[in-house]
C-alpha cells in the first residue's frame, strides 16, 4: 500500500513518523495531509533512507539535478555532486543521465542517495532510440512502460512524466506564436511522437496503467509541464494553462487511487505573475504539492541562472509552492560541473527559507534570529554556526583578518555594533 | 541653479537631454519629474561625466559601495574595483573609505569616475577623531559641515547624510526591544554623539545649512536611514518608521529649496513586508526617489548576501523602488574584493532588470526578447551579445565544447530546440 492509502486507513508509518520528526510536528498532521493529497512522501518501498515530506505546512524542499550527458560522461564525477547535494542540504536528487549506461549509472547513484531519488524515464527510452538512429516516431508505447517499471523496481523515488502533452494541448500550442516553442525535453519529444504517429500520449491513454505502477512501488508521480514557458513572452499563456487543466484532472485520479502525486510548475515567468501562476495551480490541482523548476524572472541571466531562478523560487515558496527545483549558474550554458551543484543548492535554500519565513513553516525564523544575536554580540563562531554555509562564511572572515578576531576588515574600529555599546575609543 | 530649480523655470538643460537620451523619453519628461521632486539627477557643477536621472519612470539605477578601510587601505585597488563598476555596469560609486588619506583616495576616485559619485562625510569626521584617539562625543557641529562642503567642492554628486537621527527617534528606539540595535555606521556615531552630549543632531537642527552647501555645488541630498533594521526581528519597527517621518519632512524642506534630495531605506525586511516599505516611503516622502540598501530577505546568508539582496531588491524594484545600493557576496564578513564588487554589481543588475521589467520601464524586455529568440536559433553569437555578462557566458559555453558549436554539453543530441524543428535524427 501507498503511503497515502495507509494514511487514509488512518495508519501512521514510520515514514510519516520520521518526516515528522524532522519537521518538528505531530505525525497525525503529516498522516492527514497524505491522506488528503496536499502532502506526499516520495519513498519507493525499494529505497532505503531517511523519509522526508513534501507539502502543505512543512518545510519548503529542494531538489538538486543531476546526471551525464551525451557528451560530458563521467560517474565519479556524479558520484562526487551527489555527495556535495548531501553535504549541502538537497532534499532530493534528479538522475538526468543521458550519457553512458543508465541503468547501471542511475542504479549505482540510487543506492548512493541518502535523499529522495527522481528521474524522468523517457530520456532513457529516447537516448536509445538516438542510439540506435532511429526517429522518435519509432518509439513504441511499450518501451516507455517497460522503462518506468524498471525504474520504479529499481527504486526510483519520484518520476516526471509528461502525462499532459495531449493532442489537444498540442493544438492549443499551434494556435499561438510562440518565442521559444517547447523547451522541456520530454515535452518536446512527446510532441513530436504525437505530431508524427498521430496517436494520442501513452502516458495519457494508459494513464492507468501508469498509475498502477506507481501504486505497486509506492513511486510518487511527478507530473511534468511539457509546455512550459521557455521565455518571458511565453509565461502564462494558452497552452501552459490549458496543459495545467490536464495535470488537474490526472491529479484528481491518481488522488482517488491513492497514488502520491506532485505537479511541476514553469520555468520563465515575470516577478508579477508568480502568485497567480501558483495560486492556479492550487486551485486546478486540488492543493497537490507544487514543484517548481525556477521560475526565472527575466532571460538575461546566462551564468547567473541560479540568482534569477532565487528571486522566482523565495516569490513563489512565498505563495505556497512546496518543493524547488534548483537552477545552477551553467543554466542555459553547460552541464553544471561540482561547483555549479553547490551554488544552485545554496541559491534554491536561501530562496526555500526566505519564504519559509513568512509562510508559516514552523521555526523557521529561528536561525535567522540566532544569527543575528551572534552578530550583536561579534560572536563570530556563533555567526558561522547558523550561517548557510558555514565553512565559506569562515573562510572569508578569517583570510581576511588582521587584528584581533572581533575585528571585521569591512568596518575596523568603525563598527556600528561597537559603538552600540559605547565603548570608549 | 539646481537642476531642480532650472526645470522649475522650464529649463531644459544638457543634463536632461543627457538623462532622456539614456533612457530614450523625451527631455520634458525628465524635466518634469524633477521640478515635482519624482525625478533627480545625482551631478555635481564641479564633476564632469555623462548624466543620468533617477527616480520615477526610469530604469532603475544601481549602485557599488568601494573603499578602503582601516585594515585593508590600497588605493591601486580600489581603483581597480572602480574599474570593475564601470566595466559591469554599475550607474553610481559610492566611496566609503575609512583607511588613509581620505581627501587624496576620493579626489583620486572621483576624478577616475564617469558615473555618479557619493561619499557618506561623517565616515571622515569619524574616522579622523578615531585616529586622534577620541570618543564621537568630541566631535563638533563645525567639523561636520567643513567636511561637508569641502566635499561638496571636490565634485561629489550626493552624500549620505542621517539627519532623521533626533532626540525623539532615539527616544523610540530606545523604547523597544531590538535584536540588532543600531546597524548604520552613521546612524550609531550620531546617536552615540546624542546620548553623550545631549544635543540634537546638527544635520537635523541645522539642516538648512546643509541645505544650502547642496544647493550651491547641486549635491543631492541622500537622507540615511540610520535606524533600519540590521535583522529580520527588527524590520519594519516603531524606531524605522519614526525615522522615516522626520525624512519625510525633510523631504519636503529640500524639495521646496529646489535642492535635489532621495531617501534611503532598509535593509534587512522579509519578503511580506517589502511592498509595504515602498509604498510606505512613496507616501510619506513625496514620492522622492527611494535608494534601498538590499533589502536582505533572510539574515542566514553570509558569503550569499548579493543572492539575499537580489531577491529582496528585485521585489523592491517591482514596488517602485528607484535606486539599488548592491549588496556582495562579502557583506557582514569583510570588505569587498574586485570579484566581490563584480557579483555585487550583477547581482544587482538582475535585480533591477526583473523589476523593470514589470513596472513600465520602456523597452525593459527587449533585451529578454532578443537571447530567447536567439535561443530558439541557436544562434550563440548573439546569446553572448544580450547576456549579463557576455563574457562569461562565452566562457562556459565555450570551455564545454567538446562537438560541433550548436551542441551544448547539457543536452547533446536530446535538445529540445532542435527536436521543436522536427529534425531527422
Amino acid at each position: 500500500m501507498t503511503q497515502t492509502q495507509l494514511a487514509r486507513e488512518n495508519i501512521i508509518t514510520t515514514e510519516m513518523e520520521q518526516a515528522a520528526a524532522y519537521e518538528d510536528l505531530a505525525p497525525e498532521f503529516i498522516r492527514e495531509g497524505l491522506a488528503n493529497g496536499t502532502i506526499i512522501i516520495p519513498k519507493n518501498i525499494n529505497h532505503e533512507f531517511p523519509a522526508r515530506a513534501i507539502g502543505k505546512g512543512l518545510i519548503t524542499k529542494i531538489n538538486a539535478n543531476i546526471g551525464t550527458s551525451e557528451v560530458s560522461c563521467n560517474l565519479p564525477a556524479e558520484i562526487s555532486k551527489l555527495n556535495t547535494c548531501l553535504k549541502f542540504g538537497a532534499h532530493s536528487v534528479m538522475d538526468l543521465s543521458t550519457g553512458g549506461d543508465l541503468s547501471a549509472i542511475r542504479k549505482k547513484l540510487l543506492t548512493s542517495s541518502s535523499i529522495m531519488f527522481g528521474t524522468v524515464p523517457i530520456y532513457a527510452v529516447a537516448t536509445k532510440l538516438f542510439r540506435e538512429e532511429k526517429d522518435i516516431a519509432d518509439m513504441v508505447a511499450e518501451e516507455l512502460f517497460s522503462e518506468i517499471e524498471l525504474q520504479a523496481e529499481q527504486g526510483v523515488d519520484f518520476i516526471t512524466v509528461h502525462c499532459g502533452i495531449t493532442k489537444s494541448s498540442i493544438k492549443t500550442l499551434d494556435s499561438v506564436a510562440r518565442l521559444m516553442g517547447v523547451v522541456s525535453r520530454g515535452g518536446s519529444i512527446l510532441v513530436d511522437w504525437i505530431k508524427k504517429t498521430g496517436n494520442e500520449n501513452p502516458l495519457y491513454e494508459y494513464y492507468d496503467r501508469l498509475l498502477e505502477i506507481a501504486e505497486k512501488y509506492d513511486v510518487t508521480i511527478s507530473l511534468g509541464d511539457g509546455l512550459r514557458p521557455g521565455s518571458l513572452f511565453d509565461a502564462s499563456d494558452k497552452p501552459q494553462i490549458s496543459e495545467l487543466l490536464i495535470l488537474g484532472e490526472l491529479v484528481q485520479r491518481a488522488q482517488e487511487r491513492g497514488v502520491q502525486v506532485m505537479v511541476e510548475g514553469p520555468g520563465h515567468i515575470p516577478l508579477n505573475e508568480i502568485e497567480m501562476n501558483v495560486r492556479l495551480q492550487k486551485s486546478i490541482c486540488n492543493n497537490a504539492p507544487f514543484y517548481v523548476l525556477g521560475p526565472l524572472v527575466t532571460d538575461i541571466a546566462p551564468g547567473y541562472d541560479h540568482i534569477t531562478g532565487a528571486i522566482g523560487g523565495a516569490l513563489a515558496t512565498s505563495f505556497g509552492t512546496d518543493f524547488l527545483c534548483y537552477v545552477t549558474p551553467s543554466e542555459h550554458l553547460c552541464l553544471p560541473n561540482e561547483d555549479d551543484v553547490k551554488q544552485g543548492i545554496i541559491a534554491s535554500r536561501i530562496a526555500a527559507h526566505s519564504g519559509d519565513i513568512i509562510k508559516g513553516v514552523k521555526n523557521a525564523r529561528k536561525a535567522d534570529d540566532s544569527i543575528s544575536k551572534a552578530r550583536r554580540e561579534l560572536n563570530w563562531p556563533e555567526i558561522f554556526k547558523h550561517a548557510i554555509d558555514p565553512e565559506l562564511a569562515r573562510k572569508r572572515k578569517e583570510e581576511t583578518q588582521t587584528e584581533g578576531e572581533d575585528y571585521c576588515s569591512m568596518c575596523g574600529s568603525l563598527c556600528a555594533v561597537k559603538i552600540n555599546r559605547g565603548e570608549k575609543r
